[in-house]
């Protein structure tokens, strides 16, 4: 299945339509306010982050999601202020704002799913997004230009718009599948959040859009780290209009279309480690021989979480050593005896001995933009591609600097 | 109880000798062995890493401890090289190590316990270590001088050796404790390791011992963290000489030496935090009304891991949505309407709602090489004081230029 990048013709799906504007939350006077509109009927699924202090739109999403059967009609996405840590006053700001949008569309206020990103703890401004809706609403247009504006419209200290989409024939039509998303995790302190927006104009029924959607988020956002903190406010949202006239309930349909998600959300997950704050080594991580896939994710966290092993990517160090005594901290079983590691194509460590290999062509690949590190753990048959970036200088200065 | 710091008179234990030595691991010439020899019938405890790769050192004195029923003889300690990932190979040199030391001792081997600490996956260099065994061996001595010395022989990139002693009078006896520590979980990537050696002339047995520095080590060692990692040589050592003629099955006795070695622990893990790697602000978090210890210590290590967090911290920043966010990722349930947060004297949150307070006077508390952070769960009467850090570009700096 072919992956169009930010920088390809989009596959733009059927049915939905964007826009964004500026409604003053941001000092910066940049989009702070988004708007994605889905035709009646669209099929709808999401993740949302595990974090137990999760915002007030994560709390209404997951509420109005249910409320509504899987049939939302709109998503609502502002920047510059999260609306976590907000309490009671939160929710009923969250509210607000979706029955305003509610009376504008003409559609009810529990299918509309809101978005908020930015600063934790500072009351949302329901005064300035009501504002803005008017705008919003006569601004919604479909094709690509408007996918992209939306793409824009969620951005915050990205230095780059993330988006990826992809398209496939069956029987003489075309299903289309695109997906935008911002941040990654909470390395992006302005936003705090990964926001994600995956519209399909393919036709399926709530619950199976959810099992492709978690599949899919398993093996992209869930298989990234940049500084492993987990934001308030994460969300991916997978939006199915039926406007192909291809339903996933036809056998021919499925497997292209699973292929389709997975690919689009690998795409944009690398995009958001690429995009890490301070970045400059984009890590594989392929571990391999782990005894279950659960296993496999936590070792490649121990790894990507380290800010030892994080620093010594700054470095180009080949001191394979701090990544070895990772394996060991993960809350799975080790064994020295049967692991092994290589940095790219050099092998330095296997079944408990050092091996030799050659330290400066290492170093040189480790000043590469990107190369893989290949663990394996000989406990078992499951593996797994983890993304992660080093960490430098520059991430401090970054977050040691923002708000005051 | 009074603890004495490192720039005090040192209540030195009766009983113990000590020494250290150049055995030329290190390139630098600094001391990199270090031996600590206890009389006869002392009893030993001990608590290690949690790490699945932990390194021989640590298996042999496992081992070791278990063999000899708790009655140690003597420690040996080498920097330079953390002899971890080095399999069967590993083991038999830590093993040549201590049979040779006990040769030269006329001990048992197995009533030596060796540590080591340094760069991870590189053979230990067994042959400089037994021939530094005579002299290590010719150069013992008691008395402050030599404890003194051997504190410095296991420092590697400390910046300052880390010391603190406490005493107590019973009866006309004077019982001793002194402990010298070294390192912080990783965050001195050239030893890798935390160490500590604490030893007493109190008379105990060995299992008494262990509930005694568990206790201990749950408040101190294991109530701090510098960058999250967890090595896979950390070792703490009580040694018991029972030289100064009072036991702890004296019931008179057992509360002042739970109160001497607690606080020689507590001033041993604050030693190590503020001599952590870049570190500029040591801050102290005070999780309250958790609902058990294990919550209250999950919570401390979701705040303190944090490289958001700590970021700000680095950045005197009172941006406390950060702090809010970790406190939903420690894995126990949160609520946030029952939860507070306070910036030293400056309350910045309390039951969904952030409250107003000056930010400029927080900016400048958080200035400050020190303050406090409150943090109340509303779930229970468990509480902690843990210790930590904050994250700066001199701790990129010095952990991405290692090794190459």
């Amino acid at each position: 299945m072919k992956i169009r990048g930010p920088q390809e013709p989009v596959c733009v799906p059927q049915g939905f339509r964007f826009s964004c504007a500026q409604a003053g939350i941001k000092a910066s006077g940049k989009p702070d306010v988004a708007l994605a509109e889905a035709p009646a009927g669209t099929a709808a699924a999401a993740v949302f982050t595990r974090n137990r202090a999760a915002a007030a739109p994560v709390l209404l999403g997951r509420a109005h999601l249910s409320a509504c059967r899987g049939r939302l009609r709109a998503v609502l996405v502002n920047s510059g202020n999260a609306n976590a840590g907000t309490g009671a006053a939160g929710l009923a700001a969250a509210e607000d704002c979706c029955a305003a949008l509610a009376r504008s569309l003409g559609v009810s206020p529990r299918s509309i799913l809101p978005s908020s990103t930015g600063i934790i703890g500072v009351p949302l401004p329901a005064a300035k997004i009501k504002a803005a809706l008017p705008g919003l609403a006569r601004g919604l247009a479909g094709g690509e230009a408007a996918l992209r504006a939306f793409g824009r419209g969620i951005m915050t200290t990205d230095l780059r718009p993330k988006l990826a989409s992809a398209g496939f024939k069956l029987r003489g039509r075309t299903v289309s599948l695109a997906g935008v998303v911002k941040g990654a995790g909470m390395i992006h302190p302005n936003m705090a959040t990964m926001l994600g927006y995956i519209f399909t104009d393919a036709a399926a029924c709530p619950a199976e859009l959810r099992a492709h959607l978690k599949a899919a988020a398993d093996i992209s956002f869930n298989a990234i780290s940049v500084d492993g903190d987990t934001s308030t406010n994460d969300t991916v949202l997978l939006l199915a209009s039926g406007r192909s006239g291809v339903t996933l309930a036809d056998p021919g349909a499925r497997q292209p279309f699973i292929a389709a998600l997975q690919g689009v959300c690998r795409s944009l997950a690398e995009q958001i480690v690429r995009d890490g704050e301070g970045a400059r080594h984009l890590v594989r991580l392929r571990i391999e021989e782990a005894g279950s896939p659960d296993e496999a994710r936590a070792v490649a966290r121990s790894i990507a979480n380290s800010p030892l092993v994080k620093t010594s990517w700054a470095g180009c160090d080949p001191n394979w050593g701090r990544l070895f005594a990772m394996l060991g901290n993960s809350g799975f079983p080790f064994d020295p005896a049967r692991a092994s590691i290589a940095l790219g194509p050099h092998r330095v460590y296997a079944k408990s001995r050092a091996l030799n290999f050659d330290r400066k062509a290492a170093h040189k690949m480790m000043q590469g933009p990107e190369y893989t590190i290949r663990v394996g753990l000989g406990r078992g048959r499951a593996s797994l591609e983890f993304l992660t970036c080093d960490l430098t200088k520059e991430y401090i200065r970054i977050n040691a600097e923002y708000s005051t």
